[in-house]
């Protein structure tokens, strides 16, 4: 755009940014001078070190403190560098001995499913829980070269004994792999799902994005409307207030589904032929006092910060193997989404994509599931209005005095209702006893 | 999967479809047939009409009844078939005749802008605000087909006259359009925009995207894992509360930006090679009592139902030319969310991107747009918590209600505010005059 010669001004300017570290005061510059050469002459030209930065905090002006607040300049600290073991390798900050895959066998036959997840999961420890109902020995490709603990209803037994109230059986039973684990994350993906691949035909790699999305804060105040100001390519749009940006803790992930959707057993009925085909590019955080239907398909969290929350505490009555006949983990999503909002920490929704494999029958479903879809109606106001005491601290405070809500206020209306809170004072209490320490298997 | 022959009953089921009209009582059947008999042979075989509806109505059989209401399935009614003029084609739902394309003219040769929408353009009226300090003439190509109004200073001084707060210069003299627009439907996009092309390099029409967003319902009650459930290929998710699926008129389509993202001066200013290169092709209902930062690029609304809330309100003392210095937007913004969600009306974001063209040094503006960025540390919390009283029934109400809480509970902290509620004032008032009946120019 400039087309006349420089002017001596920005002659001086550029001079002195050459020299800029020989300087002892910019107080006596004038202010457009001083931000001028702060932003266009220092930070563009990434010339910005511990002692520039003095020098200019020293100048004590409002712009340029105002400026440097803003743009979250911080002073430099020396980083602890993690010791990398040959057998660790670092996503997003988080190491690999850090995460937990944890997998819910419905099937007995988990080859095709295992050799599909061979290249992400190898990484990583995976702990699989076979579904007690299921009889047949459970099918696990041989060769495999990472550690993966199998648990079966003679661990659950063992562990959980006849005391509860909680049933680990279908999809409930990789909420067994949640207590067991001792671990800081934990990603857990249903066994009828492959990784999917990207709008460019890329393999997709799930665990690292729920890393991701788990890693970076989340920002529920205010809703960014270029999507997850975190990632790669994208920022806060203007109008976003910059005490909020810096965010808050992510404590769950959800990804989402290609090929089968997670539709309710109603609407794929009706829908036989109907597929999700549309690869959306985005990762949301879900806005605090946001209710939305969590699936368990594909998810990842922090064990350490919500692990409590995430409870088999409402099954149906004809509930069945297929994830339509199921509301576990819908009820189990709105407690945590309730504990996320009262505790300041973040949901994000959106990326990664698996791919669902057709299971299962809607029009067979539609006979059994009938009850979970009458049971929202009542359910989603109720949960969209409740308000935590103060008392409540940590993740169990939150569940048990849920446990007590529910119990009180829907108990009278379902039974369903009065044994999912026995669940989840059960669970509460299972998860102070053998929840952390030395693991009881 | 049935590789079986078919059962007797399969075959008498499949058999009575074929003569269902001539029956007269479904009754006696036992339900599971009932059920299949209705959802697999006659809703999926597409065979349900009026008839076979009152059919399965008179079973009186709760399971049925129950389905046709989850599933919305309504008795028809005769559609009143618009009259079609030559003239006229319909998107949507929306004939052309009833929106108005409102444009701010900000630069005088508007030439460039125009070619690159005349495709786009040509089916509907547009109405063009002159900046009134604009000095030079409007460039504007000849031969365009299409019908535009050219508004400028002395229209604006008819109309308004000196006896107002507003100030129609910069990006608020659009505001000048949306008041004299007569239709039901306004779309605004900046003069420094063209339109975008979609993941697969297809040319976006974002007007009609802005449409059917508009045409379609919003869901602000409850969240959408897989987005607005009323595009093509996306439904509900399971969980989502049935009650909930018919959704609330949505009054306003948020659409985004490719290339020059809309950031903020210090943002721009210290990544200055920052562009937004990631088209998600995702549209989302912004959920209830959820603060977003709207704005005012690329636009539509409903002019009949939330009008009277885009007031050009809050101006910066050193507010300029380019987007960054301007504050409007923001603030008119956050005065129609709060309309929408205090109305049960519903606000999208997301689809369609428009690209926007580089314009203006952010380090340049940074200098001027300081006190925007400090002043919504302050804005945010306040709309936040706004809960408006029950007596505004109507956009007029409610912002007459904010402009006086404005002054009441800001106007302290900065004369800006105080400004910025004589505004909102002064628009009502302007609204109420000159913004229905005959055109007032």
């Amino acid at each position: 755009m400039r087309t006349q010669p420089p002017s001596l001004l920005s002659l001086a300017v550029d001079a002195s940014v050459l020299h800029l570290s020989h300087f002892s005061d910019l107080s006596p510059l004038p202010d457009h001078i001083l931000l001028d050469l702060f932003l266009k002459r220092t930070l563009r030209a990434g010339k910005l070190n511990e002692k520039i930065l003095k020098l200019f905090l020293a100048t004590g002006k409002e712009e340029v403190l105002s400026l440097i607040q803003t743009l979250n300049i911080q002073h430099i600290l020396t980083p602890v560098l993690p010791t990398k073991s040959p057998k660790m390798s670092v996503v997003n900050n988080i190491e690999d001995g850090e995460i937990d895959i944890v997998i819910g066998a419905l099937h007995s036959d988990l080859r095709p499913f295992m050799s599909a997840w061979k290249s992400i999961f190898s990484r990583y420890h995976l702990i699989i829980v076979k579904d007690p109902d299921l009889k047949d020995d459970l099918q696990i490709p041989e060769g495999l070269s990472f550690k993966i603990d199998i648990y079966t209803k003679s661990h659950i037994d063992k562990v959980v004994g006849s005391s509860t109230s909680i049933a680990f059986s279908g999809y409930s039973c990789k909420y067994f792999g949640f207590l067991v684990s001792r671990k800081k994350y934990v990603v857990s993906i249903d066994d009828d799902c492959v990784p999917a691949k990207d709008a460019d035909s890329f393999l997709i790699d799930p665990v690292a994005q729920h890393l991701r999305n788990l890693a970076t804060p989340a920002t529920p105040f205010f809703f960014n409307t270029l999507y997850d100001p975190y990632r790669n390519g994208a920022d806060f749009v203007r109008g976003y207030p910059f005490s909020l940006r810096s965010g808050v803790t992510c404590a769950l992930s959800c990804g989402l589904w290609l090929n089968l959707a997670d539709l309710d057993a109603p609407t794929q009925a009706l829908k036989p032929e109907k597929r999700n085909s549309r690869y959306v590019d985005a990762v949301m955080t879900i806005p605090a006092r946001v209710m939305m239907p969590i699936s368990g398909i594909n998810i990842a969290f922090n064990r350490e910060l919500v692990g409590p929350a995430l409870c088999p505490a409402l099954r149906l009555t004809g509930e069945g193997k297929v994830r339509w006949e199921t509301m576990e983990d819908i009820w189990s999503g709105m407690c945590v989404k309730v504990v996320c909002d009262h505790l300041g920490l973040g949901v994000k929704s959106g990326l990664p994509y698996v791919w669902r494999n057709d299971r299962g029958d809607a029009i067979e479903s539609l006979k059994k599931e009938w009850e979970g879809v009458k049971l929202m109606e009542e359910v989603v106001p109720w949960f969209q209005s409740m308000v935590l005491s103060r008392t409540a601290t940590t993740t169990e405070d939150c569940v048990a005095e849920m446990a007590k809500r529910v119990k009180e206020q829907l108990g009278g209306s379902d039974p369903g209702f009065g044994r999912a809170a026995e669940a989840m004072m059960d669970w509460v209490e299972l998860w102070k006893k053998v929840g952390s320490g030395p693991s009881p298997v």
